[in-house]
Parts: structure tokens; sequence; C-alpha cells
């Protein structure tokens, strides 16, 4: 029999399977293997093929040449466009505005073969503090309402572009998805005087099923009302609710935990795409009582299809305790 | 300049690209040639590898046998199965329940490599009447809240089976993408007194740029707000909240803009991957004022990457006028 979970914060229904589930050979993951690096403009000595740095870390060299370990640049085909200002108008039924925003690329080292799940925990750590700085920075503009932070990794994950790298895009408007998270958390709050994601890590560490990583700072699970089989969410264990307030004891540990995660994915699943997305509150958020941010993975098994389009259900053919059993099997080694 | 437009049911907001408009030949659209008619389970003489058939039209033979040219029957791996009662309980912060629901295929031709696209309106209206008699008949299940039909076609749009088939699934709650649908749609007609939906039709025969077909019944159109390049509406022109209430006349209609419009994008795009959805009321919903079924027709062309998982936005590369246009273009030979 079948079961219908439900989350509380966005009330998402999932429909998990508990029998027949699926091992890894029935999903049949197609390789990520890389294969454009002569043509590639992320790689060292292409930094004319990409707009200037606007952050890097560097080992050797002048601004925008090779010597980088990592770089901010704008995207060369942004969704969204920073100069000019924000018009709004009414279009019959319709809302429109003009396409304000900021759309940069985070090249996450200067290796084409090297995802995030390779990277070494330092490594690791300048991409989460490249988050935070350039999320700092952009809160500034006036403009902007909301700063997505997410990756895209192998084709049918949506990466356009084989060399590691994630994306942050600032908008004018505080986006739908977000809202919803929002308002259901806000809910939750109103009646419980908790936070609901405070609420969740209580009962994943009292239940001790689906954790996979835990430190002094962070947790990281596969929580128990998983969309996608072998999804993965990781959180601060202290209340904040914006990835801009992660302060300099914090942002190891999250390091170490995507890292640590995307490898176990990489190794347990053959290296699958998947999305990840830093769910934060919004730039005038101050400090939310009733939200907390988190970082999302969703390993892309499964093709979404007309029942999750038309319902908002999900099917999870995988057990987030299953899930979280298998992960923890694969063997690490040590890196610094 | 990009344009971001809303839409004013669900609020969700679109990036429309106004430079670079890809061709068809950018997508890259994958083939869906069909090898499997050796073990296809859907064909004629392959009776007995389903459960037996809930509704059918034959041609000639016994019940469960070749001779049929439709055929409803069980999903034989259900998301939800149909025995049991509904129980419900809480589980931490979480809400659970068994998988109680109905779930059933309808083959809408016996050949193999037949999809809607290349059904004559004579079948294509039998398909239409599955639709409807089967949602009347699980209607009366007071388990049930919601009937949800749809369908996947091609792999990349979650189709398990190459067999032309549509799907039903009877729920035993309003899905949250249902919910929010009906909300923003009461909360419009709140404070105009009109149906949103009967207002964007208003609005696309005022303007004309997007509509791919119309008749005295049924109009089909390009959405000002389309989330997916060429992704089509059908909607009856008079105000009707449910798929059940559809009369004799009204069917061959919506047979014929469904059929010719999966025509068009078949054509034009090269036989795409493609989901299509009916949005209708949920079961006690009575007949709303507020609510207008349709069919949403969403072609995979682009990936679903982070920044849309992240936002509920979408980014669109095809201006749904354009769309509209180049679906026109489509010469369809006269079919009975």
């Amino acid at each position: 029999m079948n079961e219908l979970r439900r989350e509380p914060v966005t009330g998402r229904w999932i429909v998990t399977y508990l029998d027949r589930i699926p091992t890894v050979k029935d999903f049949k993951i197609e390789s990520n293997e890389k294969k454009g690096e002569a043509t590639c403009p992320f790689c060292w000595g292409k930094e004319d093929q990409t707009p200037p740095e606007i952050l890097v870390h560097r080992k050797y060299g002048p601004p925008n040449s090779p010597g980088w370990t990592l770089r901010v640049v704008s995207n060369k085909f942004p969704a969204l466009r920073i100069e000019g200002e924000l018009n709004k108008e009414g279009v019959g039924v319709f809302d429109m505005m003009n396409g304000i925003g900021a759309h940069e690329v985070i090249i996450e080292a200067h290796e084409h073969n090297r995802d995030t799940a390779d990277l070494s925990y330092a490594e690791a750590e300048q991409v989460i503090w490249a988050y935070v700085s350039r999320s700092v920075d952009l809160r500034r503009d006036k403009r902007f309402k909301y700063i997505l932070i997410f990756k895209n990794y192998g084709k049918i994950a949506g990466a356009s572009l084989e060399h590691g790298h994630s994306q942050l895009i600032a908008l004018p408007i505080v986006p739908k998805r977000v809202q919803e998270e929002l308002e259901g958390a806000a809910t939750y709050f109103s009646y419980k005087e908790r936070c609901v994601f405070c609420d969740m890590i209580r009962e994943e560490r009292d239940e001790k099923e689906r954790i996979i990583y835990e430190d002094e700072k962070v947790i990281a699970f596969c929580p128990y009302v998983s969309r996608f089989p072998y999804e993965v969410w990781i959180m601060p264990k202290r209340h904040a609710s914006d990835l801009t307030g992660l302060d300099r004891d914090t942002v190891p540990c999250v390091a170490k935990a995507l890292r640590d995660t995307l490898l176990r994915i990489k190794k347990y699943l053959g290296d699958p795409a998947y999305n990840f997305i830093i769910h934060t509150s919004p730039i005038n958020g101050h400090d939310r009582e009733d939200y907390h941010w988190h970082i999302e993975i969703m390993p892309k098994l499964v093709k979404v299809a007309g029942f999750e389009w038309g319902s908002g259900f999900y099917i999870n053919p995988v057990p987030p305790d299953i899930a979280a059993k298998n992960l923890l099997s694969v063997k690490l080694e040590e890196t610094k």
C-alpha cells in the first residue's frame, strides 16, 4: 500500500511507494561525462569569453586571466538585465514589467571536470562565501526583492554548460514559490509560536532514521516528505532566516555538508544530474522568527509528468529512510 | 529587453524573451519513434496483460479480446489503489494518509503508432467521451474529491509506454495546484464579479494575435502568459466549471480543437514530447461561477531547471504570438 504524506510548509502531498522500491539500475541514469573542454568558456585561458569578473579568488595573474580558483561573472545571456529602471504596467487582465535583475554565474573551480562533489572542503567553503558576499552586495540595490541561488548539474537538470557552476539571480519581486513557503511557515508559527523548520530538525534528530550528515552547526537529511528519490535538505541547526547572516564558524560546516552530500549522491547513484536551490528569506525580511534558510538538493532520477504538473503531488518511489541508508553506505575518504 | 508577465489566476510570473527567439532546430527535439510494438501490452491481442476493461468501444469480439477501438483499464501499477477505507493520521509535524484512489488508463486507439494527433475527429471524440463518462462514474464514489485527467506523450514527458494513452487519477483530496487555481479565480471573481477565464477569452478574441483554433463552441490559443514555448490552452467559450457538464454539441468541438492543435504541434515541431492536463473543478464544486474548465497543452522543448524550481517563474524563449503564427502556418488536410 502506498502512503500519502503532507509537508506542513507548502502543504504539498507526496505519494511514497512502500513496495517495489527501485534500485540504482532501474533509474537508467544518463552519463554526465564531460566532453566539451576544448570549447568551454569557463576554463583557464578563456576569460575573454565571459563578461569581466565581479569576484575572484586567484593564486596568481592579473584580473580576467588564468590563475584563479573561483570566479564570479555576469551571465552572458541573462534572463534579466541589470540596467534600467523598473517599469510596471497592466495589460488587460495581466501584469507586465520589464526584465530588470542581475544574473551571475559562480564558476566553482578552474578545472573543467570538477563538480561541487569533487571539491576539497576549503574550495567548497570558497563557493559558500561567494554566495554570501554576492548576496550581501546585491541586497544594496533597492530595485531587488529576492536573491535566488541555485545549481543545475547535468543536461537533464537544465545545465547548458558542463563546467561546474552555480547561478545567482536577483529579482525585482519575491517569487511565488518563495511566497508560498513564507506564508506556510508564517501560518505554522502563528498557531505554534515555533519555527516549522526547527520542529522538523527536532523530529529528524529524534527519529535518527533519515540523517546523513550532522555536526555542531549543520544537519543534512532525506526529508520525511521527499518529493524526489534521494532528495536531501541541508539546514543550519540554529535558527536563522537568511543566508547572509552566516557566520565564520558555520560556513565550513555548510560547505562540508554540501560537499559530502553531493559526493554521496555521485558515488551511490553514479553521477546523476541534479539541482540544488538555496531557500532564504527575501531581502527586506529582517530576522524572521518563522522562516529558516536551507538548501534543497534534488537529484534528477525520475521525470516530472502530467500528474505532477496537474496536481502538485509528487510520486516518490524511494522512501526517504531507505535513501538515507543507501547514501550512508558510501565510504568517503577523508579530505581537507 | 526581456519582459516579465504575470498571469492573474495563479500569480505566476513568466520571463518572455523578446530577442533571440529559437527556431525549431535550436530545441534539439528527440525522436519519439516507436519501437516497442512487439512487447506492447496495449496492442490488440495483449488484452490479458492489462486488468479487464472498464469501458470499451468495439467493432467486434467479446470483452478483453481484439476488435476494440478505445479501451479503458485500471493501471496495473497504480500510484493509488481503489480498495479500502481512507485513513488519516498525524506523524509529528506531518500528515499522512493511505493511498486510496483510482488510477485508470485510456488507450486511445488499438494501433501502436497512432497518437491523439493522428486520430480522426470521430476517434478523438470517443476519447473525450471516455474522459467524461469515467469522470461521471467515479464522482459517485464518496471517497474522492478530485479527478485529474492528463496525458504524457514521449519519454521525456514521463510516458513509460509508447502506445498512445491518457490517464485518469481520482484523488481523496483536492490537490494543491488545483486549490491554488481555484483560490486565484475566486479572488478575481470577488472583486470583478466576472470569471477570469471568460475575461481571458475576451481578451484573446479582441487581440486575435494568439488564437490557433476557434469555432462556435471552443477556442484554442497560445496564452499571453505562456510558461513554455508553444503552450496551448483549449477552452469552451461558454462558461462551464466542470468537464462532466459537457454537452453533445460541444464534445465534437473540443475533440477537433485538441486533435488539430496536437497535429499542428507534431507537424511544426517534429513530434515533440508533451503533457496535457484537463483543469476542471473539484467533485463537490457544483456549478462555480468563478472557475472555467480547460485543457493545457505543454510541449516539452526546454528543461525545467533550478531557477524554475526555486522561484515558480518560467523562462519562455518563444513569445506566444510567434508560437501561434508558427503553429498556424501548418497545413492540415481535411479529416473526418
